[in-house]
């Protein structure tokens, strides 16, 4: 007989840059109250560029999605977060291999280090793997420079979706994608991995006409910018597929529309998705594995990372004190060679090539200790990464051992029968 | 009724490092010679550094494996290659997140972009997810201070296998992991993906005694490197997984013993790896899909990264002309600096702050330039990357649109019957 599961799925580009969004901590706090009130099963988030903002977020939300994550990545991160009312099982993040130039700082694309998360969540006894992806923006439409990395992001992601979800029952998209529907990077994602788009496939919609999703009603949009689409585009998306097992359909969905009622201002300068999906399946069997040991291995090797955290934050602290050294030493030095030069006709107490030199010096050192601070920054953060998703996979494991037999003495023991077919663990062990 | 498919799988790290490793060309012929005429379905090549010697391997054995794959990444590249009987279908990339630190030049991962190669073979009807690294060298046992990178390697390295291999009937992992069989990573990766050990599951074994790989024995090793382990280390492996639907054995395992009969020295450092795997299956069923709009789509994006292609092409090469005439300008500094210097008693034509400010100039110029250079460098590896998969992605889809039906308007047709379940291209298109 099949089960029925009904799946809320929220997505938002939070538009959340400290110091340079506008209201940004207003419009987390109406981001956090409202989603707090509505039931949503899955929230995705983009651009939550500051890991405070996601820590407040988390805090808010911690009675109504007790389960979340933050992918880290590049220089700031990847400023993609979930929130999910159902355990997160796993976690993998995928940085894309190209993302704007360095070079472009005022495009920021290239600090983001943007990438697409994955998470794997149980909806009613169905493996779910979501994705939250922020592609890089398109700034201008007739003089796209970045269409070539866009159109290798769109291919990433769609490989990286292929490949992953294999194993899975559901597969579900949210992001901001910035590429209109018809763009080549989404037609290419959609026909190769089979996603579906909620908007096009949605049973009944209350929304802004199109589905658009950067409006010009919106007060943070310069309206000149969406020339010459007068009325705005649609770049965020929620995607979805079932698999042979699973068959999904979208119910409801439904977008924000610029203002928000009793408040002065919008949650954002893109619109707010939510999707209603349903889901239709058979309930899947389970298997077992030898999950103590594992345990054991995850727990051991979060330690050493743990280690290399503490390392690399020492170097980057060091690295740091050396660079606010070597700004002392050039203020000095400027500092000694201004003295004469404002009481005039004294003699210049530093050899000219000293000076340069000692300048030169001290330039060399700031660029060189900036350089390694964002790169101890970014190492930083892959390993913070990497130990965020082994206590996720340590407290997931742990989970599944208590639901283990072996691990509960006062019931009846189902031990598995011995040599029944290849160990999932290494048998030399 | 349950068939059998016989897989021969071979890896070596080639030790290919253009001016540095030891009769490089010469290894190459002697690797080329013996792959060609050895039956190998699957060769996996690490440290083939320059893409030049993997052109070279691939024209020698464009008869005996005429499917092959180059990942690129990072400055240098990954290094990694694969060599296949069989077709290669698709293939991805998952670049570390961490490894090494640019400073440390002279151990030179950083440059690498160190990665895990994945290439999906159709094995006699199976599935075959094939896998290809290298991971970050340990260069000191006692103080091994990459240790927290190269555990944060293997837990990508078994995240990316776990996630990408759901949909696959076999699993095979071959390469230089840099860990003894008991070091944290490898098992870490053999617990968690359930890979099983080669050396430790086959019914006959032919090598190195304990399956050692960098042998004390090989003329190109450094003995006292070596100590503790005054015979050798085991660090290259071969590892497989089966399904519930195909089980897996290795029934020979072998490996090189440093010399080569009839040669003057060995193939590699480390020694090559040959395991000889049996695979125990029922015929799967096929599924058909909307390829010829598929094809086009790829066919577009591929279109479009070219574009970009030659964008970043001849941004590399205004950047190195730029320094060129950086480095020219410098030179022509310090003549003209030194002409008096060498003529005693001349007067310095150049004043001295200007001497500097122009020094410090043409510096910033070739700091610049090459920063840029090795940026788009990565950017080039990045788009080739792409384009190549995508490439390959193109012919796999137009062979499989071959065998579709409609393709064949001399056959009967075998139309799929519309509306059988969710299709997997967008609906609205």
């Amino acid at each position: 007989m099949p089960y029925c599961v009904g799946v809320r799925v929220f997505s938002l580009n939070c538009w959340g840059i400290p110091y340079l969004s506008k209201h940004c901590s207003q419009r987390y706090q109406m981001i956090g109250e409202m989603l707090s009130k509505n039931e949503h099963d899955i929230v995705l988030l983009q651009e939550v560029w500051s890991e405070k903002d996601y820590l407040y977020l988390k805090k808010q939300l911690s009675n109504s999605h007790p389960y979340s994550h933050y992918y880290k990545s590049g220089v700031i991160g990847s400023g993609l977060a979930i929130f999910s009312k159902h355990r997160i099982y796993d976690t993998f993040l995928y940085r894309y291999s190209l993302n704007g130039y360095p070079y472009m700082a005022h495009h920021g694309d290239w600090f983001g280090g943007k990438a697409v998360g994955m998470a794997v969540v149980n909806l009613g006894g169905l493996t779910a793997n979501i994705y939250v992806t922020h592609l890089h923006a398109e700034y201008s439409r007739e003089k796209d420079t970045y269409l070539a990395h866009r159109v290798v992001q769109a291919w990433e992601l769609q490989e990286f979706i292929r490949h992953t979800s294999a194993g899975a029952d559901v597969v579900i998209l949210g992001g901001d994608l910035n590429m209109h529907p018809e763009d080549l990077g989404c037609r290419l994602l959609r026909s190769y991995t089979g996603l579906r788009d909620s908007y096009l496939e949605t049973a009944k919609f209350d929304g802004c006409e199109n589905g658009i999703t950067l409006i010009a009603d919106n007060t943070f949009i310069n309206k000149k910018e969406l020339i010459p689409f007068e009325t705005g585009i649609r770049i965020d998306y929620i995607l979805f597929k079932g698999t042979s097992k699973t068959h999904i359909y979208c119910d409801f969905m439904s977008t924000t529309k610029g203002s928000v009622p009793d408040h002065p201002f919008p949650y954002s300068d893109h619109e707010a998705l939510t999707a209603q999906l349903r889901l239709k399946f058979n309930i899947p069997a389970e298997t077992g594995r030898k999950l103590a040991e594992l345990v054991d291995i995850v727990t051991e090797a979060r330690t050493e990372v743990k280690v290399g955290l503490h390392c690399a934050e020492r170097m980057r602290y060091t690295t740091a004190r050396t660079g606010v050294m070597g700004l002392a030493l050039l203020f000095l030095e400027l500092a000694i060679a201004a003295v004469p030069c404002l009481a005039l006709g004294a003699e210049q107490p530093f050899p000219c090539a000293s000076f340069y030199l000692l300048a030169a010096l001290c330039f060399s050192i700031l660029l060189t200790t900036s350089l390694l601070y964002v790169f101890y920054t970014m190492e930083l953060k892959s390993l913070q990464g990497a130990e965020d998703q082994m206590r996720l996979a340590v407290a997931s494991l742990q989970e599944k051992l208590r639901g283990f037999p072996v691990a509960r003495p006062h019931h009846t023991l189902q031990r598995p029968s011995e040599g029944e077919g290849p160990s999932a663990l290494d048998p030399e062990e």
